[in-house]
């Protein structure tokens, strides 16, 4: 398809392989910017000039900040003794819009996975356990995905950090707040009712 | 929400402001740019930028290219007696993909819109009516969309035109190819009936 010129076509075909748009709506969002040059098109392309020279992501947890250690690892109003062990940068943020973890974290940057070869190492599980020794830490929270891959992971993690007496805890599965049981699956309300509480 | 560095929070505001993309799908397209940095957001942000410096409006037609008058314009191959009235350069390029129709383009830039005060000069359209008078056309034809805007402006742009001896024609209103009646609604079906050609 070359209606548009080569240097658009460009711009399409990379936007088209952003998580979320396709081929169409690349298409769409390119004829938008052209239109919103000043207003938007210069402005994301600097954007992401900045967000390219300056983004790394943290030697400590895997965060992704601007400097060597994160603003959460620096920060000196965060537990130290608490990690928060996430699959994924996305993960974390979802944790601190929550406001209410005011530890720290480790981020594994993906699961345990036979069979696209991804071991503890490609996770940084071991990186995971030599902080444990090098920082007082006392409990690790698993808030890992509750898909297969996630739970998989989380209990080799848990082994691993065995008789180190470190508490290691995860999230608590149920009924999400808002939720009705109607559109609930038979998974959750069965971990929900195992998990009942006393009121 | 300030869980990101600043830099980030920046370039996720701005992504969340394209067609097709909201504040949660930005943020996980921010995520994804920032692990393909030199494959993916780098060039992302180079193409940006050659696009905010090359892309123009074509003087004569309101197509977008990199040049004074558009490739489509300008080409040699291209019927001068017939001109496409289309909305918007997407439009424009949908034709185009059709592979079928050989000659020129006018952009409107939108509909006529009284809410918006969006009156004829706005669209362009007296400066259509002077292609007519420099250019050879014998064929105009209106290529705007099915919906109520689209025909209101059609019809006006059909009587600006009357009486000066070109053919005004419109595209055909049917069932689209591959279409199931039964998915079909009630106007596209009585229109397909009164257009219906003998075989």
């Amino acid at each position: 398809m070359s209606e548009a010129p080569r240097e658009i076509e460009e711009l399409i075909s990379l936007m088209a392989k952003l998580p979320g748009l396709g081929p169409r709506s690349a298409r769409r969002a390119v004829l938008h910017l052209v239109k919103k040059r000043a207003l938007l098109l210069t402005p994301l392309s600097g954007a992401m000039q900045k967000v390219a020279e300056t983004a790394r992501e943290c030697v400590s947890c895997g965060n992704i900040g601007t400097t060597e250690r994160c603003d959460i690892c620096t920060s000196e109003k965060r537990a130290i003794g608490e990690i928060c062990v996430v699959e994924d940068v996305a993960d974390l943020w979802a944790m601190e819009r929550a406001r209410v973890f005011r530890g720290r974290y480790h981020v594994l940057g993906g699961t345990l996975s036979a069979l696209d070869a991804i071991g503890p190492e490609d996770l940084g599980i071991p990186k995971l356990v030599n902080r444990l020794k090098d920082e007082s830490v006392t409990e690790v929270i698993l808030a890992l995905n509750a898909t297969i891959d996630g739970q998989t992971t989380a209990h080799y993690i848990a082994d691993e950090l065995e008789g180190r007496g470190i508490k290691v805890t995860s999230l608590a599965q149920g009924v999400p707040v808002g939720g009705e049981l109607d559109y609930l699956d038979d998974g959750t309300i069965s971990a929900a009712l195992r998990a009942r509480k006393s009121l």
